[in-house]
């Protein structure tokens, strides 16, 4: 039987475009959830040219769901995630609440797909309950150098990310537009999404720095969540 | 006496800078040429609270001058450094025309001014022909790496530059202006000065990629200048 999805946090930048792509792949399921915060209530979104309800998230709404896809951030997947993976759901969440808890397979389809097939995936009952997804540039990373580590080895991975606006979702997206034209009309633009002004600038990524180790918290994903998906703990 | 002064390319983004720093610091002088090309004739510039004319440069608009200041790009500086040295001129050249060639200083003052000292400065005539200033890249990565590189040495050094439109001077900022405004008013911005589209973008240098070296000619350059600066010609 076909399974069954709900897109949680359906309304956003990311929830919008897991949507498109499973309208796009023809994804197989019989019933199709879209849950978002409560603000998002009485929202359609539109699927396969039919106009969807979007319902109010709420400790309920994943009963009798075999597949959701999280794309709601870190606090929303830990409030619903474990719970929902205890009564038969599997969970893929897009944020970083468990991509480094032990037993959460963190997964590239691409690179590791082995980490998913500790069972064998028979029906949506096989999948383990919650399975992670990397940060993008993680994926987008490890995507390019896959290929060389399996061809020569790699002892140490320098890198250099340069990312949008959209990394803060449709909220950021805005406060770039909203500050572009601001300054553009020579006003002083004010920062509110992000910590510095947007327009026309660029600044470390918008986390805080640990005095210790001197890297952002997005810095210090990429390097856990590399050697987490290559299983190298000593990769420098 | 007091050097007699030029600025070649007085009117651009970089010859109007010259200009303020030379007000700033009260730089001694008795006269003071602003040249341009002859599209910025009949063109004043403020110096000290007094309009100051900008004159079109040609072969012997140098006749007579101590100390040149060239912000006129590598083709300028090809055509008219080597005659003006010759006839006693010294040029301080903001170009890469003259950079890396043997005999040519490449000073960072903070860092390298024994390169200047060759011959004892006593008057503007023992200054050497030619001075050349590195990449503005190079200067900011070599002022936060030598006292690094002199307490602990350096064997190699990782670089990524994050660089502005003011790079390609007052018409790369211009393109900048224009091509935001024609994007947030969803439009479709053509480059002119930038080989890709800058609003909301981010782009490798707009210099050719060498096919061999699969570096751009900006990367090149803080290589090679780095280098040179340095003396150290098997620095990684």
């Amino acid at each position: 039987m076909e399974p069954s999805l709900a897109i949680v946090g359906a309304t956003g930048a990311v929830g919008r475009e897991m949507l498109a792509v499973l309208e796009q792949r023809r994804f197989p399921h019989r019933e199709l959830r879209l849950l978002a915060s409560e603000r998002s209530t009485g929202t359609t979104l539109r699927y396969c040219n039919e106009p969807h309800p979007v319902r109010a998230l709420s400790a309920g709404s994943l009963d009798g769901v075999d597949l959701a896809l999280f794309a709601a951030g870190g606090s929303v997947a830990r409030d619903l995630a474990p719970a929902a993976a205890a009564r038969g759901t599997t969970v893929i969440d897009n944020s970083s609440a468990f991509r480094l808890a032990p037993g959460v397979p963190l997964v590239v389809p691409e690179i590791n797909p082995g980490a998913l097939r500790s069972a064998p995936l028979k029906t949506p009952r096989d999948w383990p309950g919650i399975i992670a997804n990397p940060n993008c540039s993680t994926i987008l990373l490890l995507m390019a150098l896959t290929p060389l580590r399996r061809a020569f080895g790699l002892e140490r991975v320098v890198v250099s990310t340069y990312q949008a606006a959209s990394g803060a979702g449709a909220r950021g997206m805005d406060e770039l537009t909203t500050q572009t034209r601001t300054a553009l009309a020579g006003g002083e633009p004010r920062p509110s999404v992000f910590h510095e002004p947007y327009a026309f600038n660029l600044f470390s990524h918008n986390t805080a720095i640990d005095p210790r180790t001197g890297l952002n918290v997005e810095e210090q994903k990429i390097i856990d969540e590399t050697r987490k998906i290559w299983d190298d703990p000593g990769l420098r």
